[in-house]
Parts: C-alpha cells; sequence; structure tokens
C-alpha cells in the first residue's frame, strides 16, 4: 500500500515538473496492472499527458485495465491515430468488453476506427447473451491440423501465436472446424519432431458451450485447474476460448454479488470500486429490501399488539423479545449461509436437502441447549440478584430458556431448507440468506415465545 | 449433475458386476477431478478397489484431489507398494498438504515410504508458517542460467521440466540461486536460438516473499494475471513457485472464511465439504458467537426495562421495536458488507475512512427519509383505518418514523466505519459483519426510539 503511494507520489510530481525522462524510466518498469491503478488516482488533465509518455505495448495492457470511466475520459482525448493504435493494440475478447461499458457516442467512434475484420468479430461477440460462455470467450487461440508434425505445429505457433491470449494450449479441429483434440506446449516440447499432432494430441476434450454460464465455466476452471477451456457451438465447432484469467475475473464478480445478495443489496452487475459508486446507485441497490423487509415486519408489531394484554400483565417479557430475535436470526442466518456457500460451490443438490435439515435440527439441539442454560443461569444471576429485578421470577426465566430452544430450532431449520428450495426452483439462494431468514424467523419466535408464556404464566 | 450422477451408477453396477474391463476403459477418459468426484462418493470397500484399477499417472491425480478422510481410507487399505508409488507420483507440495492433513499415525507411514531427499524437501516446507506463501509454493520449477542459449534452455528444459507443475514461466538465477530475471515458453518460442537467456529475459519480475500472507499473494494473481509467481527468501534466493491453480483454490478458501466469519461463524480454517462435517465441529463453530452475542443483548433488556414505565403507558410502542430493530440491523450489514467486500478486493484502505463515512451518511439519509415516509403512512392507513388500532396515533407515527431516520443513520455510519477500524487495528473486517453490527445497532436504535418517545409523548 505505502509503497503504491509512494510511487503515485513520484509520478505525480513528475507529470507536475513535466520531468518527462523520469516519467519514461519509471513507466518502462512497471507492470500495466500498476499503471492502471495509477490512471486511476491521476486527475483528468494529468491522465492524457501520462498516458501518451506511456510505452506503446503497456499502455494499451494498462488501458484495458482501468475502470469505465478512466477510460472514457481518455477516448474522449484521443486523436483518432491514438484511438485506432490503441484499437489495434488490444485482444478483441477486451476490445468487447470496453465496447458493452461504453456510452453509444463513444462506441460509435470506437468502432469507426477499429479494422473491419475485427468490427465483424466484435459484432458477433457482442450477440452472445450477457453471462455466456461466449460473451467471455476470447477468438484469439492457437489451432493446429490433425495431419501437422509437430515440428510444423511449432512453425504454425511461431506464425500465428504473437497475439493470441494463451499459445500454451492448442486446439486441433477437422476440415469443419469440429474440436477433435488438443495439446499442450508441454506435450509438443517432449513430442518426436516426427510425430504428428493426431499421434499425441489428447482426444479426451472438456469443452462448454457458447450459451453456458460464465459461472459454471468458471467452476470448471477451479475443478480441473486448465490454463484454457475451449468454447464450441452447437455444432461441435471450436468458436473461442476462456483463459484462466478471464475466469478469475468472472469468479471474483460472482463472490462480490453473492455477498451483495447475502446482505440484502441488489447486485448492479457492474462492480465498480467503492468510492467510484455513487450514493444514489449505492440507494437504488439497497433501499429495495429495506423497504420490503419493513413492511413485511408488520406481522410481528400484529402479533406483539395480539398479545397486547398478556405483555401489559408481565411487561417484563417485552425486556427479552430483542434477545430472542436476534439469537433466532444469527442462528438463521449462521444455517442459512453455510449451505449458501456449499450449494455455489456445488457441494450440495436438492438430493441432499433430508440429510442437511436432520443434520441442522441436531446442531440447533445442541446450540439451543447450551444457549438456553446459560440464558436461564444468567437471568437468575444478573437480572434477578445482580439487578435486583424482581419481576424475572424462575417462570419467567423458564418460558424465555424454553423460549430459545425452540427458536433456534426453527431457525436452523428454515436457514438450512429454504436456500436449497430457492435453488431447486431456480431462485439464486443468495437472496434467502440473512435478512429474509432473519424476518421469517422473527415472526415464528415471537409466536412461540408469546404462545409458551401465556400457556406457562397463565396470562 | 445428473450426467455426473450418470457415470457414477454405471461405474457402481460395473464394480458390483467386477466388470473390470469397462472400468479400465470408463476410467481411461475421465479427467481425474471427476474420478476423485466418483472416489469420494463410493463405499469404503468399494474405493480401494476401484483405486487399483485406474490408470497409473491419473490414479495419483485423483488421490490429490479427493477430501482428507478419503485419503486416509485409501492409505489405510494401500500396500507399502501403493503407498510408495503415490508418494513417487505426488507433486512435493501436494505430498505437503496430505501430511499436513493426515492423523499422525498415518503421517509417520507416509514418511517411511518418501524417498529421502523427497522427505528433507516436505520437512523444509512444512516449516513454513500456516497461511505464508512458503506454505502454498511449489518447488518444483524449471530454472535456467543467464549465460545458456535459447537452445541450451529448450534443451534444459526437455530434460528437467517433465515433472515441473508448470514450464511455461522458466526464472533465471545467477550462481547464488538469486532470481534475476524471468522468461516464458513464449518468449523462447519467438526468440533466435542463438540468442542468450540474458539477452531476452524479463529483469523486471514482481517475487513475494516465503513469509507473505497467502491472501496477498492471492490478490497478486487476480491483479496481474500470472500463470504462477516466484517465491524468494530474505536474500532475494529463488526458494518455489506458487501457480494459479493454487492462488485460486486459495481465493476459494479465503471467500468462505470471510463468508462464515460475516455470519458469525468461527471458521475452521479446513473447508471440508458440508455432508462431511460433523455436527459437533458445526455446533463448536456456531456456538461462541450465539453466546457472545445473546449474552451482550443484556443490554437491550436492560434498557427496555429502564424505560418500563414509559413503555407501560404507552404499550403500542413495543410493537415496533422489532421492526425499528430488524431495519437497523439490515441498514448496518448492508453498509459493512460492502466495505468489507471492498477492503479484501483492495479497493479500500484506511486513509478513505472519511470518505466512506461522509459517503455512508449520505445514503443513510435518503433511504431513512424514504423508510420513514412510507412508514408513516403505512402506520396511519394499515395499522390505524385498516386494523383500527387507537393506540397508533399520528404522534406515534411520528415517533416511529423520526427513529428510523435516525437509526437508518446510526446504523450505516457504524456499518460503515467499524470494518475500517478493525481492518486497521488488525482484526479481520469480515468479523465487523452483520451480527456484531447489528448488536450494536440494535442498543442505539433502542435508546433512540425510547428517548424520543418519552421526549415526544412526554411520557
Amino acid at each position: 500500500m505505502t509503497e503504491e503511494m509512494e510511487i503515485f507520489e513520484r509520478i505525480e510530481t513528475a507529470l507536475l515538473r513535466r520531468n518527462f525522462q523520469a516519467l519514461k524510466a519509471m513507466t518502462a518498469e512497471m507492470n500495466p496492472a500498476d499503471i492502471a491503478a495509477v490512471m486511476t488516482d491521476l486527475r483528468p488533465e494529468q491522465l492524457l499527458l501520462f498516458f501518451r509518455l506511456l510505452p506503446k505495448d503497456s499502455a494499451a495492457e494498462a488501458f484495458v485495465e482501468v475502470d469505465g470511466d478512466v477510460q472514457v475520459e481518455l477516448i474522449k482525448g484521443f486523436t483518432d491515430a491514438e484511438l485506432k493504435s490503441v484499437m489495434d493494440e488490444l485482444f478483441v475478447d477486451d476490445a468487447v468488453d470496453l465496447i458493452e461499458e461504453m456510452p453509444a457516442n463513444v462506441v460509435r467512434r470506437i468502432l469507426r476506427y477499429t479494422p473491419a475484420d475485427i468490427r465483424r468479430t466484435i459484432n458477433e461477440l457482442l450477440a452472445y447473451p450477457e453471462d455466456s460462455a461466449g460473451s467471455v470467450m476470447t477468438v484469439e487461440y492457437v489451432d493446429l491440423k490433425p495431419e501437422m508434425t509437430v515440428r510444423q505445429a511449432f512453425a504454425h505457433i511461431r506464425k500465428t501465436g504473437v497475439d493470441k491470449e494463451t499459445i500454451y494450449t492448442c486446439y486441433v479441429v477437422d476440415k469443419n472446424r469440429k474440436l477433435i483434440g488438443l495439446l499442450s506446449v508441454k506435450d509438443l516440447l517432449f513430442a518426436d519432431h516426427e510425430d504428428t499432432v493426431a499421434d499425441i494430441m489428447e482426444t479426451n476434450v472438456i469443452s462448454v458451450d457458447t450459451l453456458e454460464d460464465k459461472e459454471v465455466v468458471a467452476q470448471a476452471f477451479s475443478k480441473y485447474n486448465f490454463i484454457a477451456l475451449p468454447v464450441v457451438d452447437k455444432e461441435q465447432r471450436l468458436v473461442g476460448i476462456v483463459t484462466f484469467d478471464d475466469a478469475m475475473d468472472v469468479i471474483e464478480e460472482e463472490v462480490t454479488e453473492d455477498i451483495e445478495k447475502m446482505a440484502a443489496i441488489v447486485s448492479s452487475g457492474d462492480n465498480a470500486p467503492y468510492l467510484r459508486t455513487g450514493v444514489f446507485t449505492f440507494f437504488k441497490q439497497r433501499i429495495v429490501w429495506l423497504m420490503l423487509l419493513m413492511v413485511s415486519s408488520t406481522f410481528t408489531s400484529l402479533i406483539i399488539n395480539g398479545f397486547e394484554n398478556s405483555l401489559s400483565t408481565c411487561l417484563v417479557l417485552t425486556a427479552f423479545i430483542p434477545m430472542l430475535m436476534g439469537t433466532g436470526g444469527n442462528a438463521g442466518s449462521q444455517a442459512s449461509v453455510t449451505v449458501i456457500r456449499s450449494l455455489s460451490l456445488g457441494e450440495l443438490r436438492f438430493n441432499d436437502a433430508f440429510r442437511v435439515i436432520w443434520k441442522e435440527i441436531r446442531i440447533s439441539v445442541l446450540c439451543g441447549l447450551a444457549l438456553s442454560l446459560v440464558n436461564f443461569g444468567k437471568m437468575l444471576l444478573v437480572d434477578q440478584l445482580l439487578f435486583k429485578n424482581p419481576d424475572v421470577t424462575w417462570t419467567v426465566a423458564l418460558v424465555v430458556s424454553l423460549s430459545i430452544i425452540l427458536t433456534v430450532l426453527v431457525a436452523k431449520f428454515v436457514g438450512g431448507l429454504l436456500p436449497i428450495l430457492a435453488d431447486r426452483v431456480g431462485i439464486d439462494p443468495a437472496v434467502m440468506a440473512s435478512p429474509l431468514i432473519t424476518t421469517t424467523v422473527d415472526v415464528l419466535s415471537l409466536l412461540i415465545y408469546l404462545s409458551i408464556a401465556t400457556a406457562v404464566l397463565g396470562l
């Protein structure tokens, strides 16, 4: 962190002093990702100057790495020549990402300075549905013919490989471009120069369909540890590849979205960093669930009003409502979050529902007993003896403790079950996390508590 | 999913019918990761038989992929010869992971059948602190000498590369094994055979220290898109590399731990799948926070008791306590979770504290106003008119609505600030998520609500 800021300050001062030699020297040694980090923090008027001083190749890479608004900033300032040269340097899939994020007027300008053939590919890629494998794949891969010898394969890689995203996994296609095998550069290096590709290629290829959900694609990477995964169309023809670094980005995105959903936030999809996200965007992301949950808690008010007489005769009961609801909510979200994560890691499926419920029941019995025992002791020792609260009789303590056991039981049952059901009916389980569970459990725990109270205390 | 289960059933029946030819044919085509998935579901008595029928190479790979308990199961059944051959096949870093997970008696047996030199390396690796780069790195990498020609480099890779985890990034070390550069196989392929390594190597190498936190290492991968990252000791000597697939595993682990912490679960570290984790383990993971939070909610009870008289004179107020606390909790965790995620993605640092607070304040004003307006209308229309609750006067509605605004404000302030403070003082921000925030906000919102009530209603 500190080091980064140091570098940033040195660059900023160099910009102010117009010490371009120093800047060129510094940036020549820097990694594009770090250059991007600097650009994100530069003031607009410095940004373009800085970008023009960058080494050509890392300039393009850095351009890909920075946030959308910085890209717009830059493109606005670009001369047509500059825009063209950047577009030439970009990988097609990066160009597509760029175009998807840019405002229409900028897009038009970008496309005007993109070579016709690239533009055609871009339009093809833009046609794939959002979140599909097709939308995250790159079309820059190395393909080999089965009849090539290893020597020819190497020649082919040297000829075509320079601007491919990865050359380390090569894909073997027949005349109809059907994917029939793959071959790693490692296999090639250890093979005899006169072997043919067909002899040594791996024929049992794991590939994904262009329309496959990109989250599933990303999971395949963490399962199989591939460098790249081939993407094929309905006719098994190779149309592109997804590389591990793009898969990593997808995973990061998906995780952020899950975590947001778990916290009752309507995920915006684009993962702009916190400080670059507007107050109003946050408001829209957050108000929806806050409103829903607030209104839905009308039920709890109704229940309490319904038991008004019982409560008025034994007011001390109200003092433990927050504790009961809190415990229920926490117990419930513990269960739901555990199940949700297991679902998204593919460790659980609907068939396991009963095993989950049975497990959660046993856990909740253990937790419930421990909690209610401690609570019983605490109420008698702290509330009654220490704080001399005469209303806290041992029967009240009993009522509260019993309610805790049942509440935890119900909470973990609901928390364990809802996400699996949601997953089954095609709702994202993450939505079934804490807040929704809490509100459900609130109602149930209140009913349990007040019914037990009226029964035991005969109110 | 269905396809996986289909394969599993075909294998299981083949095992029961002792149709070994069919099994060999099936497994020959399968990816080790898929074989591992099958093994996890097989019954113990079938497991060993199945494993013995596997092709030698994928057997070892599958062995690495399966869960710890299956590995123990297998090792117990292994003949010494089998154990030895598996150990020979393993990468050293996988052997280390294995040994770290196994019970002591199994470990002794494993080490007995590990070649002495490997055993030495294993012990060295075991010495690195948990969660350090050293603990996740592999020592099987390709190193080159600066004076080698490209031709010699290729020869060296062919000679030593077979059992390296990756050959695609080679590391250049001087006579003291100091890391002085790196070279990708791509660079080598596009270079002239007579160039020397020193001529074409990348000298600006990003490396990590053996003691660096593995989470930081993983972040470097998603930032720089490396295939591998070199690990050096205090004297800048190359001691190992971390590969992208190991980094992906680290990221998955860290995310699970964060999510668990956010849900008041004490993370166990080992990420055994849900169905393979014991009830008692879950109990231990969950009871700690449940207990703490339950006991801490003594404060809320005390507050309510303190205002007992005010409440008794206007009992309807109690009906809205759950709604207020719920809204406060949700508003707070929305803020905390957003900030926590930004921190773990490295988008925020302590210096941003004030910008975060200022942003959260503005968000909470928007949310608070919207919520309180809707609530005001709802109380008058639903509670008063619809449910004819005479106690819900417009002053009561006013009190509740005012409390909502202040509660949301406080909630988002606390939720935004606590994680950053925690991060600053070296506590994992994730612990500052929902439950802890909620309990804090509960107390504050109660105080706000009941003070406003007593003031406005003059209780």
